[in-house]
């Protein structure tokens, strides 16, 4: 599987798009906004660029696109105002790897500028959008040129699947019954992934250049805990009932593991520590609820909430589950999956782990 | 009609995509490399920035769109390789319409990348691409950011359609029997709209940044001249004879007008002086024949190559006729479009007329 190409959130406006299941990443920006808002306000203030250049990682395509940027030139507009500085221009990178869907967020484009203008008048200046299609775990833009990077919900992706899973068998992802091997083929993975990610954007961001990155990970060392591990767990539970039921091939599903590591706050350190170029201003951990939609537990209103959550996760897995499986049993897989979910939120309450970690590029 | 919603190539991949009627385009691109080449050339020589930053503006859809500027990339490298200077960093901008096809761009980026770093080898930095959707009639880029602009076929398009054309009647753009009122409210919107473009990209050029500009013209200084003209007096042909056949209203026709203008050199230099920060390097008029499959004039080539026109015509036209006449009568009107070139072809050798110019901002 390759990744860069595989991997996209479900384009269009249909009832399995990102566009339209993407409120838990939503709640995640929301909630870790006072960190994001911190950070870009202390570099506005410290720099006072007159061009300033934010970067958008994972950007994906739906509402959350243009609003997280939106929220970020507003806050460090705002602040120039209140300074009674001169308007600056910002440059604006979208960034997502090639299969994204682009062109929809493009074509937003016209309307969120006009009531953009709407809300912040006349005395702003221009805000220049391009889209960046690649990895980020390779070069996105020019030497010390960016100011801020953001990125919410991309970063637990690797850029591939790590080798030597053969003994992971019917797991899909790191689980209590992955042998060794398994654990440390992620886990170096993992280190390689990240601490390239973190090289190359030491190379893009200015000097005193900022970076919040919010990514779902574990407060436990555990890499096979629960509280990363549980949602995938259940995905492979129900592969597993398909293939005791002929649908899949054994072989078919002990061939896939999903290029994903959910790391904790003291992995992504000593990898940051490594690299040398940050200094961590702030990690912060926090949670949100499977069940984002209601939090009320009425057993009719946990039903659908099970169900949503199944499907917010399709708009999520979709086209790698399909570059493996081919699209056919999709409706089926996750009919199942939902069913799963909906039993398993009934018995216990069931919460993502972010980590949402403030970083500044040394002068 | 909003040009900026509505104007764009027609996308995808199929026979009357823009991607695979786009020959003419080439064509014109090969034929003013050049005059491309020697004002990248000396660019590069007198700046030696570490990043090179190129523009391409109205960059489209389609084989041409990576070709043209992969082209300009390898200029640059080349002869920095014979000065032996270090590698430099490419920031490559391709700017379109909001409605333009930027997935198909960067879903073909790993192939291009892949195939370009066989062609160059290991010793070429990195090149960062970005799509930039927004009108060339706006503020694009950064100031002082970009050191080359390219655009090719497409600075020929106005940002509207001007006001005033009431007395137009049956013609859809400036014809031999258009009222004065017209041909003057065309020019007025190619005067503000061309010192728009030329005051945004003198904001957005570096000091001795440089700029190649190919467009439709018109050696003549007759705005209703055959060389420009008469390419869009036959659509109108065709649209007529639908209107007297009831499958057209004829009000439809009378309210719609192109938004196009074909300029004179003189016409363009007037307002490059007008806004004063350029210097003309260099203006040529060349000429390319509609017939860009084959120049064999026996008559089956000649139908042929006559349908083929009709087919690149579509492939621009048919987006903003769509948006006018509606989807129905599409395959209808470019039928008797293509009859009536095929015909017109054979009597008489048919041009197009290019004018390419190449510019430098004063610092």
């Amino acid at each position: 599987m390759e990744v860069v190409r595989v991997l996209h959130m479900n384009g269009g406006v249909g009832d399995f798009s990102y566009a339209n299941n993407s409120i838990l990443q939503l709640k995640v920006i929301s909630m870790t906004r006072p960190i994001v808002e911190e950070a870009i306000s202390s570099l506005y203030c410290s720099a006072l660029p007159t061009t300033f250049t934010i970067a958008d990682l994972g950007c994906s395509s739906g509402p959350n696109t243009l609003m997280a940027v939106s929220q970020l030139i507003k806050t460090v507009d705002n602040i120039r105002r209140n300074l009674c500085n001169n308007p600056i221009e910002y440059q604006v990178f979208l960034n997502d790897l090639p299969g994204n869907d682009f062109n929809a967020i493009f074509k937003a484009l016209p309307s969120f500028h006009e009531s953009f203008k709407r809300e912040m008048g006349d005395d702003v200046g221009p805000c220049l959008f391009t889209g960046v299609p690649g990895s980020f775990y390779g070069r996105l833009f020019p030497s010390r040129s960016v100011h801020f990077i953001h990125s919410s919900y991309s970063l637990h992706w690797l850029s591939k699947v790590p080798e030597g899973l053969e003994e992971n068998k019917r797991n899909i992802y790191m689980a209590e019954t992955s042998p060794a091997s398994v654990l440390k083929a992620y886990y170096d993975q993992f280190q390689t992934d990240f601490s390239l990610f973190l090289r190359c954007r030491a190379e893009e961001l200015v000097g005193g250049g900022c970076m919040v990155l919010t990514l779902l990970g574990r407060r436990s060392e555990d890499p096979t805990s629960k509280e990363c591990c549980y949602i995938w767990e259940l995905l492979a539970m129900a592969l597993n009932d398909m293939v005791s039921q002929g649908i899949i091939e054994e072989e078919k599903l002990e061939s896939f593991n999903l290029p994903k590591y959910m790391p904790s706050p003291t992995e992504m350190s000593i990898e940051i520590g490594k690299e040398g170029s940050f200094v961590i201003n702030r990690i912060q951990v926090s949670k949100v609820d499977w069940n984002v939609y209601n939090n009320n537990d009425e057993s009719n209103e946990l039903r659908a909430g099970g169900y949503n959550v199944a499907k917010y996760m399709r708009a999520v897995a979709e086209p790698i589950l399909v570059s493996h499986f081919g699209e056919a049993m999709m409706d089926e897989l996750f009919i199942r999956y939902g069913e799963i979910i909906v039993d398993r939120m009934a018995k216990e309450k069931l919460e993502f782990v972010n980590i949402t970690i403030s970083l500044t590029k040394m002068k």
